[in-house]
């Protein structure tokens, strides 16, 4: 143990790491990346040991902000610090690096550690690779979700709660929007929580903020849901799989999705909002984030065999993710379209696939016979009834329940990319669009993004309007038509399918 | 790209990272982790990313000190911050996580991107996790060799360099004292570079400079092996293997050595000295770094093999690693017994494994006929030649060539651990004798250790003194003390070997 003289950085670290002088870790045998113990009255803190040569000096401790809250109090006064065991947790890890299954006692214990912070980044990325390579059992997964459900906060709102997902990777495909109300309308509840855009132009929770605010604490969700029976709300806001967010931190550098950790990531948001029916959208096809129909059957039978672990009724629809979904890219025009479908007036493809996944829902819960939930869903649509339920919701969430579509700011630069040839349109790359409409601001300007004039199938000729690209400024306008004039978004097919020599 | 106002941090975080203001990052669509590319004037530097919310205010940019060194003289001046692509290598380690061989290349690029800081600690330890699960055949352990061996700066010292190496883990073991200077009075070169302890209580840099002084600089290493043909210096004062050194720092939170990783850092720095000869101390059995006397084998033939791949002659030695070598455990008490032995009367174990090494060197070089290198190795320690050397050693490196056993200093606290039985001495464990040593001071106490008095098979009775423990201070040998009566470092075995019931 040493008593170290403790100095505030009021720098910010990401996470629990304090800074100490070379010498008084060699003086403690303490390396880069163990952990120490900080204690400062009834105070007592873990922390990452962070090494510096000149930083501080010998006899001080620098505290990042991450470790200054909870040993407050404590600035310019005397800390003791002393080496902590290697916590149980990192045996587990090297377990699974060794190709062993993890019990649900040992995933608790690694999950623990992640939410508090005492597993440096180094362990928790070998954890992440390890679980990539070895994979999980199903008990495994289940054990994973049980620990990231256990250490979050969770919200109780009663029976038949149903829920939504979709993995991901179709521009355009904001069905969250439709479902949730038309599910709303028909009395049951649906708590959605939704994530914001991490890669693509937009995320659910930033297209719904462009029609109410979405961070709302537990409490406000609670009574939304209790007066208006859904919420559309950001995740981010409340916690509820805080070692989730912990274990993405170092699963986004090299974009490492271990299908166990995706499995217990999504299924443990959904039991910490108690649903009892989840449906789960699986987008297949080339450009989507699953090429193959049978992977993505695979991950189905996964999520609803991990369901019944976890007891939540699951159904998966494996959709068409070859081309985008719906007109509008980008958090404002994507929101626009779903005031125009809520009045009857949006793309067809979105509706009908809005209608499908409400449908499925209807008939899970009983609401609708086998076979007949889509068209209860679409008669929920048409008759106007989701429409007011969705402004219920906004106005819930502090938006102005009287929004027009044309209401919506979008843009104000603009241009249209037009076909430089004649032909079938063959394929429209979900993650090419996704970068132009990045490229012009999205999602970070709600207003960028583009408009969507084509599908594949489709016949153009020379010079037809291909898509309408939006943003701020000139500069960020320009940028995007660049990058559209180089990518092959939308790529014509020829008569020649293939050539033999 | 945005251009933001460089404030400088003053605190070294290991590595070239970059603190950002939230805004900032999502303006420039970078994450936690991803790269930037600061330039300033002529000037550019890639470094990591880390977040903050209050941290660096918006239009700042914080830099620690890894970064502030290349981008002198902009303190307070606006630096441009430019996004930088995924460096390729992070798609090699990718590769190597779904089991690939990685090429020669791939292993260069990703090695350059170590040393070069364009890799972030979750990526590092992914390539880690990935070589440890995966492994490595023997052409990609030849190509991070190569690899590491490139990126580093080698020192040329003509031709019949010879060397040697352990792999670790016997307390007490440190022949390469004696093993230089015989081999260095036959005329041979022997620039040998040497680690300090990374968790033992003694590394051969560590004991070496209790004689004189460890760290030289390339250009006077050159100069004292030209002038004495030898040299034992710390390994991390010349820059052979910086790519190791940043491996190192993410394998030890979870003690990993992949073996390709273990091969490639011995062997690369071998091969930046120019080494011709090489022979290998693989120490086997109970309490060593390997238990079983067949994985010994099959890693002895790995170097070899790895040897021929770079040009090395390599030949291995698998020795009894199942008890400590010698009396001495600390720098000083190691140090105290090689000058014994140079004169004839030191630890018999001691001086005859190192003249098993030694001998084995000039059979390999031919300056002895095969079976005969032993006895030549003992002659030339007998003659007195060995001891003259060491000193010319010694005083090349600005030691006290004339140092006597008893001018080192020991202690100066002591106490005797007595046997609290009779009975044959069955096993005395490196890892507890190393745990008590390190408690009591060593290695960075130099004078910190234990004499151990007893060895395996010996008969002891009650009250016989097993080891005598020394210390800088009172309490430090009280902790050890406490330590060594409750840990069963030397185990003594009664007649019974096992009931049956």
């Amino acid at each position: 143990m040493l008593k170290l003289k403790s100095k505030f950085l009021n720098i910010g670290a990401g996470r629990a790491v304090v800074l100490l002088n070379k010498d008084d870790a060699e003086e403690l045998s303490v390396h880069m990346s163990d952990r120490v113990i900080l204690k400062c009255g009834k105070k007592s803190k873990t922390a990452i040991v962070d090494l510096s040569e000149k930083g501080v000096a010998k006899g001080e401790i620098g505290l990042f902000n991450e470790v200054k809250k909870e040993i407050s109090g404590c600035k310019g006064r005397v800390i003791e610090v002393h080496v902590a065991e290697k916590p149980e947790s990192v045996q587990y890890i090297k377990k699974k690096l060794d190709g062993a299954e993890l019990k649900q006692k040992e995933m608790d214990a690694i999950i623990s550690d992640v939410v508090n912070d005492r597993l440096s980044d180094v362990e928790l990325s070998t954890f992440v690779a390890a679980s990539y390579i070895r994979g999980y059992s199903i008990d495994e997964t289940a054990a994973l979700t049980t620990a990231i459900f256990n250490m979050g906060e969770g919200i109780d709102f009663g029976n038949k709660v149903v829920d939504k997902h979709c993995i991901g990777g179709v521009a355009g495909n904001r069905t969250t929007l439709l479902v949730v109300p038309i599910i709303a309308s028909v009395g049951l509840k649906m708590p959605k929580t939704s994530s914001r855009s991490i890669t693509s132009p937009a995320g659910t929770a930033d297209t719904m903020e462009v029609l109410a605010p979405v961070s709302h604490s537990v409490k406000k969700i609670q009574k939304m849901v209790k007066e208006v029976g859904a919420c559309i709300v950001w995740t981010g806001a409340v916690n509820l799989a805080p070692a989730d967010d912990k274990i993405i931190r170092v699963r986004h550098p090299l974009s490492l999705d271990p299908q166990g950790m995706l499995l217990a990531s999504i299924m443990a948001k959904k039991k910490s909002v108690g649903s009892d029916f989840v449906v789960i959208d699986i987008p297949v096809g080339k450009g989507a984030k699953i090429a193959d129909i049978n992977q993505g059957k695979e991950l189905g039978h996964k999520f609803i065999e991990l369901g019944k672990k976890i007891g939540i009724e699951v159904d998966c629809l494996i959709t068409d993710g070859s081309q985008p979904i719906g007109i509008g890219i980008g958090p404002a025009l994507e929101a626009r379209d779903i005031l125009l479908a809520l009045q009857g007036k949006g793309p067809q493809d979105l509706v009908g696939k809005a209608c499908d996944l409400a449908g499925k829902l209807l008939e899970m819960v009983g609401k609708a016979q086998k076979g007949e939930g889509k068209a209860m869903a679409q008669e929920i649509l048409n008759s106007g009834q989701a429409d007011r339920k969705m402004r219920e919701i906004i106005k819930a969430q502090g938006g102005n329940s009287r929004i027009k579509p044309e209401d919506i700011k979008i843009g104000p630069e603009k241009a249209v990319v037009k076909s430089k040839a004649s032909g079938k349109i063959k394929h429209i790359d979900n993650k090419l669009i996704a970068r132009i409409a990045k490229t012009a601001g999205a999602p970070k300007d709600k207003s960028a993004g583009m408009d969507l004039h084509v599908s594949s199938g489709e016949d153009v000729h020379i010079g037809d309007a291909l898509f309408t690209v939006y943003a701020k400024s000139k500069e960020k306008l320009r940028e995007a038509i660049v990058l559209a004039n180089k990518l092959p978004a939308v790529e014509l097919g020829g008569i020649i399918l293939e050539e033999i020599e």
